[in-house]
């Protein structure tokens, strides 16, 4: 897979899908950014004027809650309609999952338009698992990371989703198999919006590759491995945000061969 | 005093509060990030519909009129009244007091829910001053750092709240004494919200430490500490941005202690 | 004129104009960032209740319809129906013209408003031709970049406004002759908001400068040259977003002299 997940990266740099993004205020400028380093064209448009015009120029949709108000959800979950007719792939981030009795309300709303794909962090997904009614036990005593997959398990089950449980280890569950990707830096969760950053690349490889959890496992790879190397040449937040970028940018083949850790089980 | 401000930081680092904070567009990704690098947790949110569930779980909240309108002018007033009421800290930043008749009525609006802490610049809070008809008098000739202090010592006296004015001198006026801070850089003044993310640090501040003057002195001398740090290491304002979010992550006690300049009288 | 241009830019440090912007989510950072790193002074303002407000404290307004929705758009033609019945300068920068109704109805409801300067990349500005039916012809088969010129003259025939073409080559049409810059770098296509960021400039050197035609092709030499100078002094678009800054802040006569490559006819 290893080389397929390579081949994935040049694709989004030659074909440089467009990215409709409906995403939060605080990391759209960041999100835009990587999305250009990366090879991709982003469009960032919440107008419920220019919904259809965006669904039908772009190839994927990115949608992320992260500041949502009552105009801004609905153009969420228009859009995910949308797409949803159309046939073309979507990936749902799920930022503050079970912080708010709203958030929840509108994730519900948005997974029954059945997300291609959605990322989080543990705890998020884990709220997300019982959103909709898919908890089928309360939380025990196992560990987080077990419980995280568990509940990403469920959701795909439920809506047919890829789910990626980003962290320490990143988890993609797809139909046939599980994979784990052991890249990034602990530096990167003192950045904002790099989870984010991540599920907006996520957004560019589904566009332009068909199997979804590669896609995913490609996205998450490039996204791990450009932090980890640009985390060590980094003094600190700020300026591994912006090494980020460049090495998004400039990535090559000898530095991703030697750098990815992943493994699968299925 | 000096020993106590360096343990305020080690505890924001040891405690990451989570901190609210409904500001402006501009500089919600500075903010977050600044809060980021100090060791706390910022949540950007504004829906009416999840402001109470916010309230509940956030330590402190951060407003920040910067890019008024009117459905962030209600966010705003009802995220003040949810947390007065649970007798929760918050920090008002007044940015452009007087530029308009709205952000004047705004403000008057926020001043009635008596925030714990107002930090703006000395013509914000001059203006501010003048805001619910606390001026005695026209502003006369008097030099402007005068004049801003006794405008912070009205706006302190009307409404209890502490009062920051900064600038190439931090003036931090509180029930018994004002404290005077001599850091920071010129250089600082051509990044945009460098003054909203001293405001955010200010909310992280306040939410672990009882005395809001020394909160609001250590927040202060964090910021100016680790701006002079970081603009000597700078070609410009743009290195400046990110080489300061580093140092608000990585600086060290014996940096801090050899760089602040802090005096107070009362 | 080379000589001049050098002027105006110092004229921008020197006064410093207070520029409202109405711009868009993604890039209202950066935008600030640039008027700063200029000399300028920004004012990012769109509640509908303190656009007369800041109609009347700022010298000019700059319009970005990047990220649209009814508030937006109803704030970005009053505020242009305001400053044009006061004769102040504004610009206006069609983001993504053509690629929805609403953007096209959006920007045929600005131009009559009849923005002092208009600035888009060629694709933009051949969308733009055509909103308002001043389209005489369909696209032939002659070079983009001439399509492109075509349609800037027309838009300038029918509104009086300066256009401005960015690209590999930035071409400035006025009344009396046509203006091209040559200078850039390839990598800036890949940091997001840069043509805003040139947008930006613009608004500030159209604030002290009375000729259009000389204040835009100041503010797009600047952004070229600095942009050039960044980008040879960076590893990727991330470095390159904050060199170009400090090149904005610190660009000396010398530099700009030794590195603008302009030519112009009529």
């Amino acid at each position: 897979m290893e080389k397929r997940l390579w081949e994935h990266i040049q694709t989004v740099r030659q074909q440089s899908p467009l990215v409709q993004n409906i995403t939060n205020f605080v990391v759209m400028n960041n999100t835009a950014n990587a999305l250009l380093a990366a090879g991709a064209s982003p469009i960032m448009a919440h107008g419920h004027a220019e919904l259809a015009d965006m669904a039908r120029i772009c190839r994927s949709l990115v949608i992320n809650i992260g500041t949502l108000d009552n105009y801004w959800t609905e153009a969420m979950v228009q859009a995910a309609s949308l797409v949803q007719r159309m046939g073309k792939p979507w990936v749902l981030d799920p930022v503050g999952a079970g912080a708010s009795a709203y958030r929840d309300a509108t994730l519900d709303e948005l997974l029954k338009r059945k997300p291609t794909v959605v990322r989080g962090n543990a705890s998020e997904i884990m709220a997300l698992a019982n959103v909709g009614g898919t908890a089928t036990k309360g939380v025990d005593s196992t560990a987080a990371s077990n419980q995280a997959l568990d509940a990403a398990k469920r959701i795909h089950r439920q809506y047919g989703s890829v789910v990626c449980v980003s962290g320490e280890v990143d988890i993609v569950v797809g139909e046939k198999k599980t994979v784990y990707i052991r890249n990034g830096h602990p530096l990167m969760a003192k950045v904002t919006g790099l989870g984010c950053s991540a599920t907006a690349l996520i957004g560019a490889f589904i566009a332009v590759v068909d199997d979804a959890l590669e896609a995913v496992s490609a996205a998450m790879a490039l996204m791990g491995i450009s932090g980890e190397l640009a985390a060590t040449a980094s003094a600190g937040p700020g300026t591994l945000q912006l090494n980020l970028l460049d090495k998004l940018y400039n990535l090559t083949e000898a530095e991703f061969a030697a750098t990815l850790r992943i493994t699968d089980e299925g």
